[in-house]
């Protein structure tokens, strides 16, 4: 059983041990000029924080998210992750998308704490929103998306790999997934427990999101949470390789088969999109759970000093 | 496959095989004073059948099930479990419950065929909804359940297992694990069968409720019917373990999560309470089915003989 | 994972190479007076395209599909397997059934495309309901039904596969099974995908719908697509020794149990019948499709040239 394994991993809390030092950077995700350096076959759109690179031959575009220190999904950056996913979406020529990180170790360390803690109603109710957009055009994207998964992955950085059409992670032992929401007395929504049951199955997920569990990539690999685990330098290539396959099949059937497939978990959310926010709301400003996220806070302000 | 070796199990009715024996002992059920040996952090709450020992420093109770021979759920002794349940739940210094048998070779051997067989539709009635109360309780518990499996646990036996958050059993081949109801002749309710899938999914469940199959150790953990298999004497030891694991989680965050991968099920039920009953009363009342149980209790009297 | 090698299978096409040629011989699917070679024990009821021997001893009959080159499933052989089931699911004397086929290398290759290329709306509404009463006469049967696989089931053939309680197949590398229908630039309908999801489960389904994979037996077992391989020549008994397991079931427990499994799944497409209908013959009479399936019998003609 991977529980015993995944139980032992000490580093639970690694993947997100620098979100506190996100602070600094968040709030200045203003889009910034993109830097074009078009060749002949690929266009480039980046802002600071979202690097994308459009092979124009291929049709395969490499989304790198690069949001020091470790890609903590803040209410602006979850925009720029939204509008660049939306251009390529409607982008005729990219058929295919690689989401990988641009920072060392970690993907995504998963939904910025600093949102949610000592805000108003409003703004967690924005943010929330804006979690939800993410997930939903992710999910119901029509291009082919392969997670390129090169470091840890917790929370929100493993719920965006799970909408992905197939992972491949790095293997190595220091990087883990799972969505360990409990472990920081927080709750994952249904849509990340229906998104990850889909995945893995009903009691892999139970037992996952009660204990709050991270895999690390061979145990991941073994209960079906990422497709493939591979060297670091294997990555791209591999990613590269599988999105190949996935080409070969005509789009608009590949396109129908998915929706097909996903549309029951869209429709829940996008049906109680609103109560979903409020319910988050009510939840997350509760005095119990701000206390929660504050001693969390203030461990990994321990750790780190 | 399991299924091959399952098949191969011999034992298919040694779990219960003894279960005639016990129309001797039930209709006693009524609960006895507690045996209260009350040292400083322990409290036990005990009737003759039901054995709870709950140690106030870790917030951990365990509950021996010890109605001889095979601890067979017949109405009194579900509803001495019911109140036993009830009163741990209420108890705000219990989180977690270890549930095990206090009797040799056998967790439970299931619903006790005497309460089916020759009854009146009332009795029927009155004990099916006895058998709704303890999944309910059970399926639905804020507290952390583990199965510390110790012998075998047929039909009855096995829900109760399935309901729990964690399953280890003792790795003994002379054990088995299953829903094997279709072997004499009747039929796992859909609770059950949800139950079922909702742990080793659609496909396991269709044939080992199709084929009544019962699984040894390793086999139940193969298809994941139990957690965990451990030599007998780390029984207990490896169950506090897997305890300690999930008490460091916080309460509310865990059974919120809890909640939200069960309530499906449970309200599948709890909207049609009555309806179910009815469809059973009917069903087992029926003439052809009434033989059923008659042959397979004689065949029991014939192996005991 | 399977994935991987399943990509590798360079016979995608092979297990419907040859319908082409099936053209010559559908059209002709009259039902023959059957051949009765009666002894005392068995009967033998065949048209020139399904052979059924039941034996009455043991209450099991063997259907072989017999239509060259590969049994593609054309509008008047699905309606020859519907009579035969029919008539065994009326014939109390008969219990289960070994579906399989009389053709060397291939157990069914599907859905027959000739039914589906330019022909008119009408043509295209029967033959989509035809396939709809061969999966609701399948999947609801009362009958034990054991697929023994002889050879390659793409597509329609592997849909035939999924209805049964039990699939064994041949362990011979060149032979494939899955549902591959978007490598033709068709989609499997709603029932097609709930069948394999009640079988693989959800992510599996997603992966092998998405791809159009094709698995040899090796990897079918992995992931749960068949239950069981065996070698050619042990097929037929082995189908026979896991009859004898579901015979000793009593029928009506096992009947009951195997209802409220597949009962949602079948209620969702009778539900709808008329609906899927209209949305199959939108969708195959749209020009890209033809245009698709055009380009697909070329190449099969060009292969075979």
């Amino acid at each position: 059983m991977a529980f015993r394994t995944a139980w032992r991993n000490k580093c639970i809390l690694s993947g997100i041990f620098s979100q506190l030092s996100s602070s600094s950077h968040h709030g200045h995700g203003r889009l910034c000029a993109s830097t074009v350096v078009s060749s002949q076959q690929r266009s480039n759109s980046s802002s600071s924080r979202i690097i994308v690179d459009l092979n124009q031959k291929t049709g395969v575009a490499v989304m790198q998210m690069k949001s020091p220190p470790v890609n903590s999904l803040s209410l602006d950056f979850l925009n720029e992750i939204c509008i660049n996913l939306e251009k390529l979406e409607m982008d005729k020529s990219c058929r295919g998308l690689i989401l990988t990180s641009g920072l060392p170790k970690v993907f995504s360390a998963g939904l910025d704490i600093l949102e949610m803690y000592g805000k108003s109603p409003e703004s967690c109710g924005a943010f929330w929103k804006a979690v939800q957009e993410m997930w939903l055009k992710l999910y119901s994207s029509n291009m082919i998306i392969i997670a390129a998964i090169n470091g840890s992955s917790p929370a929100g950085g493993c719920l965006m790999s799970l909408t992905c059409d197939h992972r491949i992670m790095v293997d190595n032992p220091r990087y883990s997934i799972g969505l360990n929401e409990t472990q920081l007395g927080i709750v994952a929504p249904f849509w990340f427990k229906d998104t990850m049951a889909n995945t893995v199955g009903h009691r892999t997920t139970e037992m996952a999101l009660g204990l709050g569990l991270l895999y690390n990539p061979t145990e991941a690999l073994k209960i079906g949470l990422v497709d493939q685990i591979v060297p670091e330098d294997k990555l791209m290539s591999t990613s590269e390789q599988i999105m190949a396959k996935w080409l070969a099949i005509p789009d608009h059937a590949r396109q129908i088969t998915k929706s097909m497939m996903r549309k029951p978990t869209i429709d829940k959310l996008t049906s109680q999109r609103e109560a979903d926010i409020q319910h988050f709301v009510n939840f997350i400003t509760k005095d119990s759970i701000q206390k929660s996220l504050q001693m969390y806070l203030e461990m990994l302000k321990k750790r780190k000093a």
